[in-house]
């Protein structure tokens, strides 16, 4: 549920626990350390219990990673946390380095000591990572160390117990495939690739494989737990039987899962390892601990990308039933949101908090919101132009006339996860603003609308959302869309639109459409909705079939800020026929007069 | 020059020398041959005396392979040829396949018996390509076996003599860049990167590094030559001497090159590997032998781009004032031409062959023509459905009235090289034709006025071009773009615009613009202009710098054909600013006052 509007200034307590970690390796004989936030299922979301890079450094963000060597230590963080990077982190004991133009790795190559050890935490690094640490360590003629337990573990006073919450049965009308075929369809692969096993460490692939649901991690329902596949279609999922309840476990048993608690994981790779069985692991998202384990223990280790990848991302029928009906659902709370925004922001009243938790409150009242699906973005003016911001207490903002208010929120529901953004002005914007918004939703559109063949990439579909920015020398440094679990993780590979994406687009697959326009210190814009990739249709008087897009959204757009004269008609057209299919599907799910009042006005078309 | 409107009808001969050939392999003890339509230097255009897969099967195509065995023979040909191959080879004899969707690779692991032997040429395979027979052999449980001689050579009778043209020098004004200037370039990168040579084995490679110029090969002034680049800067080129003008040799002595005979480049090869030297080829275009002579000799052979691929593409300024002037000058006989088109098809008296001849000759007229940059595509009606049609005395098309006519032509100018397609009809098209025409011309127009940031690709911008014709259900089976020479070769890499491309888009860079459509059997439509990609500007109220593009080509495009309903204001205001830049630009080159009244009414503002 929506939580955490502060972080606590963590920056006080740093010292003492560098110095304490500090006596740690100097004890274990060893000059550094790498502290990836991370757990050992390399998820995006991590429990309290592995919060490890936020105890030693105070830094909240959602990615990022320490190396901390004898007399120096870093912080490598991406673009979206360069500023809250250097308000949370001791400047003084802590350099803050931006990813990609710097590395962890260059960083450790050019400050370890010649003849130095850097050790980690074998489960906290994927095998990917853990070879890239190593070159550089290497490169310095220094030795990269896999530790037994992890240092921090060992100093950090209270740190809080792993979370062992119940896990849940995800009905079949909603998943669509029982555990059964889905062990089977991967059987078949292992079988074809002469694979014996494959373990699958990504804690949504789990949960989808076996159709479970946790609760563990806030705002995304996987499991935290590893499974084994094996060739004959069987598995052993390493999860505390108490936790599982009923149907859940019925399920597991007639799918002909084992279930074992955690600590026999080891045992059952050594088994693999003693028949020299060929094991797959996906290397860039496994703990290289997995690998070491196998390796040892006389297993063959095959990098091969995670069988549930992408029959998880092409979504069966009962799945995108189940986004749609979500969705359908989303649009009311959204819609109560805006006219209550609408209403009473003009007074200046309100602020990004209260903004934030009454929305929370709309979703609630739907009476199916299992979670949100992340922590709702709610920035008013300048903090509008920080893509990831994250309210606090103290950074909170009231929201003001004339000024822009964007938020991006998603809600869990058991048939589906939404996610969806939206800029608005209460007031009057200026002509800049309204430029501006109008090459973004322009954006939004024309990818929103585009037609395209079998094998096209979100990578070539990425420049149609920045097209109206880059005409007039504008852009945006995020990518503009993501995929989207079903009751899952709001972020799921591994189609996405981004520069650098090549993965085929599906039909099935969901992602978000999501151009943005930031004006650092001023104001921010960013126009969300989730698109579903449908399958090949012949297009009337065309001669090749095109996939296309669905949209599942249903949220009216701030035609305030709508500039029709930078619009061409068929962007024009599709605005005005996306409101009038919001009308249509929302109006008879509001119960208020007002609201429906109101949705009518937001959808009404737009004068030319 | 224009010449080879007819292919001889080869198919009556291919029997005896299939059975000439397999004799001389039986002799030789192997099974089976591998046939490239390659020369030693990999290029697109191969002298007579390497038309060896034309030889042996009659396919003219310009670019396939065919594998002989003893029982079965099949040639690989890419979509473009799947019609062609079919009416040129003996079907009896030979299987035609189509590349991707079969390969020579996976044919030989399939054909070729167990423990047989698999013969080829290492002079005509790269290294890559030779790889991957080696792997299809031995998935085959079978052997690749390099031969001393070409088996083909020994059986073929009357096999022209290798050509042995002049090489003269390009004048600095033209190539801006000195021979020692981009020796000492490529030097200084083989010096960082611990390597004491590289062979440059591209023949439009060899011509730009020594600016020389050949005529060895039709309508590409390459040079027929290797040339070994070594860390000192200096260079061997194997090349007779006698062969190059007197401006061209003080020239290259001057920048410390080695002229040698073609047959001493082993010696110095080995010379290399006795200095257990390391030495860099470009493994995706550099022949086997090379590989196969340095390793033997104890060099050590790694991959590396060749150093000029970069540079090449990448014109200065004098290469692009070059083009600037050659593509002014081009299209003055362009416009000459589609005047005697729109004053003489409608009588019904032309045809494709006396239209090619036509533009040639116009072309000539300029005084400064030193080849066409290609066979012109001239095609009439169903002949312009074809990508890559060539005309012959048999397939010869008149030109009528209310038929689409295409022509994608070329030419050679001492300071730039130009290619250019418009597509035209005489009379009146169909709503159909004007759909398809204007669809194509907005892809053609939305690429030209792209605006994009550093790091975009070719493969980014693709889908630009087709975007009009997929919101149709339409599209066309090539590559939107490709990048051209400086008075070298039409075809240049790396870069283009094509759905598989990866090479970043670089100031200096020029490339085609080419969409089409093609309706097989009825029409065919392809609109053509160069482009070259100019250095970041930054846009009037923008924020960051963006890329563009600069049109070289000046002809107007056929407004009977333009259906002005369909296009966006944006599109209309490019074409007709196009029309006028046109307008300007060859009016004052135009001596006949007959040529410019066309040329103004053919410019006129579109009627919107």
């Amino acid at each position: 549920m929506f939580q955490n509007f502060s972080d606590t200034d963590q920056r006080h307590l740093t010292p003492a626990r560098i110095a304490d970690l500090r006596d740690r390796l100097e004890a274990l004989g060893i000059d550094g350390l790498v502290v990836p936030r991370a757990d050992e299922f390399q998820g995006e979301y991590v429990p309290a219990c592995a919060e490890r890079l936020n105890w030693l450094t105070g830094f909240s963000g959602s990615a990022g990673s320490a190396v901390l060597l004898k007399s120096a230590a870093a912080i490598f963080v991406d673009g979206r946390y360069t500023l809250q990077v250097r308000e949370q982190v001791d400047l003084d004991l802590i350099t803050p380095l931006q990813v990609p133009d710097e590395s962890p790795h260059d960083w450790v190559s050019q400050n370890l000591p010649e003849g130095g050890k850097l050790g980690f935490d074998p489960w906290l690094l994927t095998i990917q990572d853990a070879k890239r640490y190593d070159a550089a360590c290497r490169e310095a003629g220094a030795e990269l160390v896999a530790l037994d337990s992890n240092p921090i573990d060992a100093v950090w006073q209270d740190r809080p117990a792993a979370p062992a919450n119940p896990v849940v049965q995800q009905p079949l009308q909603f998943a669509g495939v029982s555990g059964e075929d889905k062990l089977r369809a991967i059987a078949e692969g292992l079988r074809e690739r002469d694979a014996a096993a494959c373990v699958l460490t990504q804690t949504d692939a789990v949960a989808w494989v076996f159709n479970i649901r946790g609760s563990d991690i806030p705002h995304t329902p996987a499991v935290l737990a590893f499974t084994i596949v094996h060739d004959d279609a069987s598995a052993d999922l390493f999860l505390d039987a108490s936790r599982i309840d009923e149907d859940a476990r019925d399920a597991l048993s007639q799918a002909n899962v084992r279930l074992s608690p955690p600590e026999k994981m080891t045992e059952v790779l050594q088994a693999l390892g003693a028949a020299t069985a060929n094991v797959e692991l996906d290397f860039p998202w496994a703990a290289e601990a997995l690998r070491r384990t196998l390796t040892a223990s006389g297993a063959t280790v095959t990098h091969h990308e995670s069988p549930c990848t992408l029959p998880r991302a092409t979504k069966n029928r009962a799945e995108l039933e189940g986004a749609r009906a979500a969705h359908l659902r989303d649009g009311v709370p959204m819609a109560q949101f805006l006219r209550w925004l609408d209403v009473n922001a003009p007074a200046g009243k309100l602020d990004e908090i209260s903004a934030a938790k009454k929305l929370e409150a709309l979703r609630a009242q739907t009476g199916e919101l299992c979670d949100l699906s992340f922590d709702t973005i709610s920035g008013a003016g300048p903090h509008a132009a920080i893509p990831h911001y994250r309210v606090s207490e103290t950074s909170n903002l009231p929201i003001e006339k004339d000024r822009i208010y964007l938020v991006d929120s998603g809600a869990q529901y058991v048939d589906g996860t939404t996610d969806i953004t939206r800029t608005i002005i209460a007031g009057t914007p200026t002509p800049e603003m309204k430029d501006r918004f109008t090459r973004v939703l322009r954006g939004m559109i024309n990818l929103s609308r585009a037609r395209f063949p079998a094998g096209t990439t979100g990578g070539h579909l990425d420049p149609v959302a920045r097209a109206p920015l880059w005409e007039a020398g504008l852009d945006f440094d995020h990518g503009t869309g993501h995929g989207v679990g079903s009751y899952l993780s709001v972020h799921e590979g591994p189609q996405r639109f981004s520069k650098t994406d090549r993965t085929v687009l599906q039909p099935g697959m969901i992602l978000s459409n999501e151009p943005g326009y930031y004006k650092a210190g001023e104001y921010g814009i960013r126009i969300e909705n989730l698109l579903v990739v449908r399958e090949a249709e012949t297009i009337e008087g065309g001669e090749r079939p095109m996939h296309w897009f669905e949209t599942l959204t249903f949220t009216p757009i701030d035609r305030n800020l709508v500039e029709p004269a930078i619009m061409s008609d068929a962007e024009l057209d599709w605005l005005d026929d996306y409101h009038a299919q919001v009308l249509k599907n929302v109006t008879p799910r509001l119960e208020s007069e007002q609201d429906q009042a109101w949705l009518q006005a937001a959808c009404a078309p737009i004068t030319r």
